[in-house]
């Protein structure tokens, strides 16, 4: 943390990341180092998650004027606010005084945002409203809270820590606010939340998440409502009837998603996963089985429906730099993921439902939750193998399937960019 | 613990504390790097808590001949006893055979000081009384503990793990031996003790304890006996009737100092804080309430006095270095920090009564106690929430109150001169 | 985890360790921050952990085809296994594909190696045989597993993880593999393992091993059945009784030493400590008391015999860089050790039996195990209390005892020699 200074230390470990950086081979994996050296994770706060736009929660996490969200990235602490004009704001939650941590983690209701140590108290605009014992001639205007940029795209809040915010966040918005429409995010309500902690580097939860390879063998509760093969498979190591299936799917793929288009849904897949700072990829998928919902039956977990959905429109997906998310007619499941150390990961889930959706009439929160509980806890036990295997001195950088591994390649792939636009370039 | 070495990497490291160092700005906090860097930690080890006169302990914590009580100072431990002469003497707690540690951290009766592993038996002067199997020829006389400079000043124990301790020792001896000697500190007991690990840089833990503009909103039970406004306010901010008890109390303090002073009971204000190795302020305060003690209804907590100390001689409060502490009539507490960690910090606390007083007789336990248990808990999460903010990416150096925090300001002018004046200068 | 790239901060490191390596003085112990930097943990992970044969295990570990025994070493992982053919062969337990951990540490048993993550299925020959979705032309020849070099000195398991493993095993093997022939460690069974973290850095384990110079105040189980003089003493301060007893230990040593080489037993000590790679010490020793065996009553624990061992024939010690046994007739002790950090160290002991002992009926499982679990527990808190003092600014590398420590000055030696041969030297 050293903040905007000359550092000699700092410089040697730049040179390492720049060499790791720079000594990745496309269509493989990053060097070992970038997955678990402590200047590497340092190095990854620095510039993936304080100069680009990060999932950092919902508006429903803030639905009234007055709510409060206090979120951690990595060392450092945001706070999300509704102010009185229902306008959602970001600070960071750091007293302008003596720097102590204005709320802790978590939600809260409140009128001003008061210090515990000292008692400056902040509106909720960011303005200094009060610092006792500071004197007249104290100019409280120049110690209002430090804003953090911050967006809503569809309900979904991405905050930028740097005063320079990568400007495609503009692309997110146009593609992707009119696809969440429907699902009128603002308008509903956290039924449940999950906290994990995985024993891994945030790049290979990433890495696990971008491909569903490994889906068959390890998520039997997911796989009754989703395509394994949605992201690729290898045509010729299909049997005869699996070649039919996929070749139905394909067709069922082509016809629906024409049918969703005239009917007004977006639902070609879009990507933009290499050669931008705001990485992001969606689409419109074919729920399996029964063809509703990511339950156990697959069937829908909520009678009432998220906004304007409707049955039979399928699941809208939505990655991110650090989120990846499900939205269906009847309800949807957010995920974002905070590093907390190069091996340690934060993984938070939130199961969304209409806001007017009441536990135990309209849906039953084990059916509601169990297939992304279930999905999570297995893929933290792949993370923690990945991991114990890149720090494993037999480690090389092993290649990625060219059919159902390319979004890790685009991933890695547009990690190096990043951080070598950054300076950790050749 | 490279100990006596060129070492590049701590070059680079010292390079970038150094700039640290440099960047701070006259009225505000340190740079964030100095509270959260581990090679900042190490080098606060290095040249504040190995080359200044540091608080260890008690003469109570060794009353007898014989008696022993390792302490640990961040990674290292010396060992204080009592010899057969009654002379309180310092060693590291180190065998100088292959470096075992003597005697666990604690207390502990000895005759000699036996290391468990070899049986090299050590007398209490630190002379080398046996060393088996090193032959005729092993001259003992070389291999001797290596001893620690000590003082007891009015029987508070400071230690110096430097070959060449402060000179300045002398001055805090001059100031302060005489005031405390009516509370006889060499003939109390340890009636409590308290160990809690805060979660914050030790220079927080030192922060928080030199103002008291957090106490009213934090500490109800201390400001029974104290009076916040003993460490300053901004008159400026003051309601009439406010305005009207503070200059009653400037009043007080003024009449009853220049008592206390004819009655031959040194009590103004002494600072010796900035411009010196070995920082101290000392004064005698007016206890607030019923005036005699800091306890829930700030009456004595013990029967029996301290020393020659009558009712009404106040709380003869004492800062150093990384300790601070509070003698009244019938007792006193006295508080040391040992760092542990960047953001770990060790807080010891030691309520003492005269070595007479008997626990359900003389005094309550609960009673002795309550005030400082309670403070210390606030206190301590007060740190830690500084500690979370100095760590956020959001955080700045804020602005200390000229009227409420000047005792920070002069903390961290001294720590700037310290570390500057042992090579961490421009 | 850099793997093969350039490091400055790793240059800077390196240059501190190879001056803390020049700093070492003949007959003392190593310089301070040999034991307790982290960047010296990486350093003999690096040289000593992962260039020299290190004991990983036994033939018993794996004894049947199929058999899998994982085995960390620092944050690497190794698989053991015995393929089709009976061949003990071992490679990196890190998937050729995504790096995964293909087996959890611990035994299994298993017809192919299937990587949990996406299927790919190795044979135990370390073959591909199979990879998902990785297309037709994908060369699967090119991604077997990574073999690790690994040896049976008579069934007893050395590991290197280097392509280029010190030639001077062979070494080992003609001098140990004869002396271990009687005891058919192959034909054995682990009747108990047990594993203890020490506090304190591995070389501080490895001291404590070769000296019994701490045995007799801290050992009362083990020295029922073990010379403590076995090791060295000074005859200079031995009492005329204990004069006597020496020379009558030695004249038995002498004539029992003869009369089991004239059986075919070898038995003289044989040293290759120091000047080489692979270090070892083998003797065959005499054992106390009743003379049987490492027993609280020093009877054989177990009534089946190992081998074509044969009661009176001692106790044939090895020492190695990482391990330390003792095979008697009736049953063998086998500790490894391998490092955790720069203080903290996993101690694994295995008590072996023949492989159709009986437990209950052969031997009890408390009378077989007793004396080496009380013995490491005693041991690990020795190291504690010696890592707690080199890490102590009062350390200074102590002198070793010339009678009783000389294999102490050897590996601290062996240590000095084999770090400059990797490159740390001056």
């Amino acid at each position: 943390m050293l903040h905007q200074l000359h550092d000699l230390s700092d410089s040697a470990s730049h040179a390492t990341i720049a060499s790791l950086i720079a000594a990745r081979e496309a269509g493989h994996m990053l060097p070992a180092g970038l997955y678990t050296r402590p200047d590497a994770f340092e190095a990854d706060l620095d510039i993936i998650f304080h100069r680009h736009w990060i999932c950092v929660g919902l508006e429903a996490d803030v639905p009234e004027a007055g709510d409060v969200y206090a979120v951690d990235i990595g060392r450092s602490s945001i706070v999300i606010v509704r102010d009185e004009d229902e306008t959602v704001r970001a600070f960071h939650n750091v007293c302008s005084h003596r720097g102590a941590r204005l709320v802790p983690a978590g939600r809260a209701i409140v009128g001003k945002l008061v210090c515990p140590y000292h008692q400056w108290a902040y509106e909720l605009t960011g303005e200094l409203f009060n610092a006792p014992h500071m004197g007249q001639e104290f100019n409280r205007g120049l110690h209002h809270l430090k804003p953090v940029a911050i967006r809503s795209i569809g309900g979904i809040l991405y905050a930028c820590l740097s005063d320079d915010p990568p400007e495609d966040i503009e692309e997110l918005d146009r593609v992707v606010t009119p696809r969440l429409a429907d699902y009128d995010l603002v308008n509903t309500r956290i039924a449940y939340e999950s906290d994990i902690v995985e024993s891994g580097n945030w790049k290979l939860v990433i890495e696990n998440n971008r491909e569903c390879y490994h889906c068959e063998a390890n998520h039997p509760e997911l796989c009754v409502s989703f395509h394994a093969s949605d992201f690729g498979f290898d045509p010729e190591e299909l049997s005869p009837s699996e070649r039919d299936e996929a070749a139905a799917l394909a067709d069922l793929y082509r016809d629906q998603t024409e049918a969703w288009e005239a009917a007004g849904l977006a639902s070609a897949a879009v990507e933009h996963t290499v050669g931008v700072a705001t990485n992001f990829r969606t689409q419109r998928l074919i729920i399996a089985g029964s063809g509703e919902s990511q339950t156990p039956d697959s069937l829908a977990a909520c009678a009432l429906p998220l906004g304007t959905a409707k049955k039979g429109t399928g699941d809208t997906h939505l990655w991110g730099i650090n989120s990846w998310s499900h939205m269906m007619a009847d309800h949807a499941v957010v995920m974002t993921l905070m590093p907390l150390s190069a091996d340690r990961t934060l993984v938070r889930t939130k199961w969304l439902v209409h806001k007017d959706a009441v536990e135990g009439v309209d849906y039953d929160l084990e059916n509601l939750t169990s297939v992304w509980l279930a999905t999570n806890k297995q893929d933290a036990d792949l993370v923690r193998i990945a991991q114990e295997g890149v720090q494993s001195a037999g480690f090389r950088p092993g290649p990625y399937s060219r059919f159902t591994e390319k979004q890790l390649d685009d991933f890695a792939t547009w990690y190096v960019e990043r951080m070598s636009a950054h300076g950790y370039g050749r």
